[in-house]
This record gives C-alpha cells, sequence and structure tokens, in this order.
C-alpha cells in the first residue's frame, strides 16, 4: 500500500473542469489498489494573480514542495495575451514553478490510440506506429534568460541561453529512454545559426560514446517540424531545448488526434508536476466540452513516474482505451461519423472513465 | 521588352541542380515574350568557402547589387554541421547576404497544385482549397543577435533581438497583402514568454487601426505550429519573426506535398533573392533527382515581384501545372499510384516544363 500526498493545482481556464477529472480518478485508483492518498489545492497563474496579486503565491510553491506530486491545469488568460505591457501575468508562475522545483525535464509521450486514427488531419497510414517521447528541457533556453526593453522601449531582447551542464542531465535521461525504446535518439537544434544550439550539440556529440547501443541522430528545428508531418515513425526519442521543444510537442499534438489526449510529465530534483499539454483555452471555458483524457493520462505519468505504480498507471491508460472503444468521443476527438449519443461532455466522459476503471 | 540582368547562385548540394533549370526557363521566357536578360554566375556557401576561404566573397556581394535579380540555389553541408565548433560556416554567407542587401521581407507563398492532393501526409480535405502567404522577417532575431561563448566556454547564448521599426516594415507588408487578398493577417508570437515577442505584438496592435479593413489575429507559435496542420485553411497571410518564421514555413511544405515544390522571394530595400526552400540536400546531390520545381517557381516570382512580369509569372505556374497535370512526377512528389515512366529526374522534368512554356 502507498501513501501519498497529491497537490492539485487546477490553474486557469479549462484546468479546472479536467483535474476535477483527473481527480477522480486517481481517488478510484485508490479505491480499488488499496492506496491512501489525500489531496490539497492551490492557486497559480491568473486565479493566484486575482486572489492574491502574485501568480505563484509562497503559499502554493510550500504546498508543492510539501507534495509527493502536482496535478497541475492550466495557466493563461486573454486579459494578458492582448495587452503587452502587462507587468504581472499568468504564465510567470508557471514559469517560476518549473524554476524553482527544479523541474528540468519535460517528458511529452506521443501515442496514438488506434481508435483515434481518424480524428487526426493526418493521414492513417502515415500515424499508425507512431510512437514518440519527447524530452523538453524545461528550465533554461530562452524562457529564463535575461530580457529588457532598450533604446527608450523600441527595442526589446530576450537571451537564449545553454549551460553544457544543463544539456547534459537532460540528454542522459533521453539516452537512458531511447535504451528502453527503440535505441534512436533525435537531437534537434538550430546549430547552423546558433551558438547555444553549437554548445548543445556538442554536448550530445560528447555524450553519445557513453550510449554506444543507441544510434543518434541531429535536425535542425525546421527540418524538425517539417519531418514530424511528413513522418512521424522516423522519430523515437526526441531531446531538445525548451522553445524548440514547446514548438514541436503542440504540433505533435496532431499525431495523436488531439491536443486533448497528451499528458505530459515535469520531473527533475523535487516533486514532480504532471499535466496536459493544452493550454487553459478560455474560448471554451465553463461550457463542459473539454476533453479530460490529457488530465487523466497525466494521472497516469503520475502513477508509474512519481510512484512506481506501474500496474495502476496501465489500468488508467487502459479505461481510456476501453472509452475509446465503447466509441465515446469528446467534441475534439469525434470525427463526422460520430453518433451524437456518443459525443460526451467532460463530465460524462468522465464517468465512462470512472466506470472502466472500476471494472 | 524588359532588359535584365540575373545573377545565378546556385551555391550547395542540389542548387547548381535546381537553378540550371531555373535558368533554363528564364531563357524560354525572355525568348517568348521578347525580353533581353542577362547573366552572371557567382559563389556562395560551401563552395565559395573551398575556392576562396569565405561563405561569401565580395565579388559576389558586389555582383549582386549590380543585379536586377539574384536567383539562388540554397547553402550548407554536413562537413560544418557534425562540427559545431567550425568557424567559417556556409550559413554565414546566406545570412550576411540577406542583411548586406536588406532583404527584410521573406515571402514564401504557400499553395497546393491540385494535382498533389494525394502527395501530402495531410488529407486532402484538410488541405483542398489552403492557400497561405507567409511573411518572414528576414534579417533581425536570434539570427543577428550579438552570440558568444562565455564561463570558458561552458555557456553559450544568442540574443532575440526585435526594434519597433524592423517589425513595423514587415507588418505593413503583410497587412498590404493581406488587403488583396482575403483580408485576414495572423501574427505569430510567443508573448506570453518573450519581450522581444510583446513588442512584436504591441508594433501589430499598433498599426491595425490603419488597415481597418483586414482582421488580424495574434497566434502563440506553439499553437499556430499545431493549427497550421489541424485546419490551414484558418489562415491567409501570416507574418512572424525570422525564426518562426523559418520553422513554420518549413512545417508549411507538408501542405504544399513536398519542400520541393515552395518558392521564396526575400525582398527589401535592394535587389531581391529568389530560391526555394529547401536546402542544399547532400544526401541526393548529385543523383539528378531533385525536384527544381521550386526554382523555376522563384523563378516566376522574380518575374512578378522583381520585373512587375505578370503574364511571364503566369506562363511559368501553368507550366508547372500542365507537367502535373499530364502526370510527370519527382521523386519527392510521386506516390505509390504513380507509374514509373512519369516518375522523371531533375534534367527530364524541367525538360518537361520547358516544353510547356514553349507551346
Ligand atoms: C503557457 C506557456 C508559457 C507554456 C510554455 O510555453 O512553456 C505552455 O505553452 C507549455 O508548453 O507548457
Ligand atoms: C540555412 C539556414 C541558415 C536558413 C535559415 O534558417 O534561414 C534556411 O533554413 C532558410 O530557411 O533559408
Amino acid at each position: 500500500m502507498a501513501k501519498k500526498h497529491i497537490l492539485v493545482v487546477p490553474g486557469d481556464g479549462i484546468g479546472a473542469e479536467v483535474t476535477t477529472v483527473g481527480k477522480q480518478v486517481l481517488e478510484v485508483i485508490a479505491q480499488k489498489f488499496g492506496h491512501e492518498f489525500t489531496y490539497d489545492e492551490a492557486l497559480i497563474g491568473h486565479v493566484a494573480i486575482e486572489a492574491s496579486g502574485s501568480p505563484l503565491p509562497d503559499e502554493t510553491l510550500t504546498k508543492m514542495r510539501a507534495a509527493d506530486a502536482v496535478l497541475f491545469g492550466a495557466v493563461g488568460h486573454p486579459k494578458y495575451d492582448n495587452d503587452p505591457s502587462a507587468k504581472v501575468r499568468p504564465e510567470q508562475g508557471l514559469l517560476k514553478m518549473r524554476k524553482e522545483l527544479g523541474l528540468y525535464a519535460n517528458l511529452r509521450p506521443i501515442k496514438l490510440f488506434d481508435e483515434l486514427l481518424g480524428a487526426s488531419s493526418i493521414k492513417p497510414e502515415i500515424l499508425r506506429g507512431a510512437d514518440i517521447l519527447f524530452f523538453r528541457e524545461l528550465t533554461g533556453d530562452v524562457y529564463f534568460g535575461k530580457r529588457e526593453r532598450i533604446d527608450e522601449g523600441n527595442t526589446a531582447y530576450d537571451t537564449m541561453i545553454y549551460s553544457k551542464y544543463e544539456v547534459e542531465r537532460i540528454t542522459r535521461k533521453a539516452f537512458e529512454a531511447a535504451r528502453t525504446r527503440s535505441k534512436r535518439l533525435c537531437s534537434v537544434d538550430k546549430a547552423n545559426v546558433l551558438e547555444s544550439s553549437r554548445l548543445w550539440r556538442e554536448v550530445v556529440q560528447a555524450l553519445a560514446p557513453e550510449y554506444p547501443d543507441v544510434t543518434v541522430e541531429h535536425q535542425f528545428i525546421d527540418a524538425a517540424a517539417m519531418l514530424l508531418i511528413k513522418d512521424p515513425k522516423r522519430f523515437d526519442v526526441v531531446v531538445t531545448g525548451n522553445l524548440f521543444g514547446d514548438i514541436l510537442t503542440d504540433e505533435a499534438s496532431q499525431i495523436a488526434g488531439s491536443m486533448g489526449m497528451l499528458a505530459s510529465a515535469s520531473v527533475g530534483d523535487n516533486t514532480g508536476v504532471y499535466e496536459p499539454i493544452h493550454g487553459s483555452a478560455h474560448d471554451i471555458t465553463g461550457k463542459g466540452v473539454a476533453n479530460p483524457m490529457a488530465s487523466v493520462l497525466s494521472v497516469a505519468l503520475m502513477l508509474d513516474i512519481s510512484f512506481g505504480l506501474k500496474a495502476e498507471a496501465e489500468a488508467v491508460v487502459n479505461a481510456i482505451d476501453g472509452v475509446l472503444k465503447a466509441g465515446y468521443r469528446t467534441r475534439d476527438i469525434a470525427d463526422t461519423t460520430t453518433p451524437s449519443e456518443l459525443l460526451l461532455g467532460t463530465e460524462a466522459i468522465g464517468q465512462k472513465i470512472l466506470e472502466q476503471l472500476s471494472n
């Protein structure tokens, strides 16, 4: 029996709707497998700014450090997006959390459930069998370098910066994962232009001899963005920097049919944080139509990576599979052939997932 | 009758093979429409380094300034890609050319020839009717900011930097193009994280009232990379920075079926440069299989944009269309249904294009 304390941090927009389902899944898992999970909740992002003025209140950070794992929703609000001069922004909470918790490795598995072959804009024959594991570096790069307005506000810069140890620790994780999979690692950079990318490539090249069983290839980010769509099966484990990882993994969501299906694990030295790749999606917030599966699959990653509960993680993935096999769909993964009685909202499809789990 | 002097700069890899066909097309156009085109040739990239030590010899730059337009091939060589410590690199020639000629606007039209609906990895029903015009800023951003190794070589940085006037001039071009098309402009940035992106967004927002007939939307680069594949038809004119433009347009090549179909125009204050989006492609160099259509379509852009020869440009596009309608394909745009006798190499499909043009 495992005893674990989980902090739920719904954040903004659809974050609350989807983590509600994620938490219910944890409850059923605890019951079914005889674990003791305790929960707490905390604020981040826009809702935290509204409540306290800070996008990441100290209280939230303290609770995160004390937890065995964090189930995270999303942050962001259109109000700030359309006001480039806003000084306090929801995303600052997210970035500060990543930095403070040392979450340098963001794992984003991209795998298509067979039932969703038709839901993607990409042809089924291109997709079938695609299975990619992204390692996105999460605490460096242009996300954390110095940024400033100069020249009386007429010029702005950000600093894209990497140190060798940062590249090394994420690359080692990627190499180790590649070992347990098809032994292919692709490192993505822009070494034909950027000095930080040349440093990146140097580090990957220097580590490669320690993993002689893994075949390494290097791709430029522009080529990678193209190849990912052209031939997703050529990729197995991909390691890349923070910005390129942000772009590639969102793009790769089309391989999984929808952003609503993609979970991620952010790990490092402390508490792991588990969250959907999708954002706060204010356009559908409160409508009860958000797909909770990315949050549920984030729970599966939590059970597996933070708690080492493999069978439990598998049960969660199988429950999703069962729901999809039974034909149930949320809007984002439905197609024109989906009968309306199988088209469910967040809560209803959540119930189906819980039923599958309880079986 | 137009009198024009064109500099051909084949560069590296398949650059020579494809610009050869591009130049032949110019010759046929001159003959057919009674123009007088004169030609010269110059080196850039790896071949220039080999010949003179410099990736952009002064002589090449002088010839470029003197020309009415430049027909460009590609630069790059695997030798440098795998040696992150190389001090002199082919790409430096390309970047210096862009800066020296003030080529701040890179136009990349993405349009699918009907005949190639099947050649893409994306479903035909998603693609049909997609027609996007990218404006990629080309002389700023992290491509030209300060970069350096510090901390005894253990840390490297690049500077992502934009000034308001740089954003304004490219955005105006994009707004003006949007006016002549479906009046929709999408600006892509990462304003939720980057200061240079917030400046970018401010400038676009400030210009919008001057173009009240154009609807402006802003997308973050990660969402844009996803939406481009999910629903390419939602985009008409897209304006973005140098790095994001590099990534998005390569990705968008899948909308056109293949990189081998995409042309670009780089324009600014002086001579315009016309080049395929594809790179030097050393893996197929010298095999005679490269698709020359991107180079030929670059010629069409040259005729249209630099020379104002609309009918001639149209004739070139129609010739490509004719060749595709007749069923001829290069390898990159063939599919399993292409009969082997219609599968042609660079030279042979070039001949078919010239025949179509002469008809
Ligand atoms: C909200 C935003 C700052 C964030 C990022 O860019 O990292 C998001 O896109 C993500 O991928 O988690
Ligand atoms: C070769 C490389 C430096 C170049 C770029 O990144 O601009 C290329 O990818 C392009 O798009 O023209």
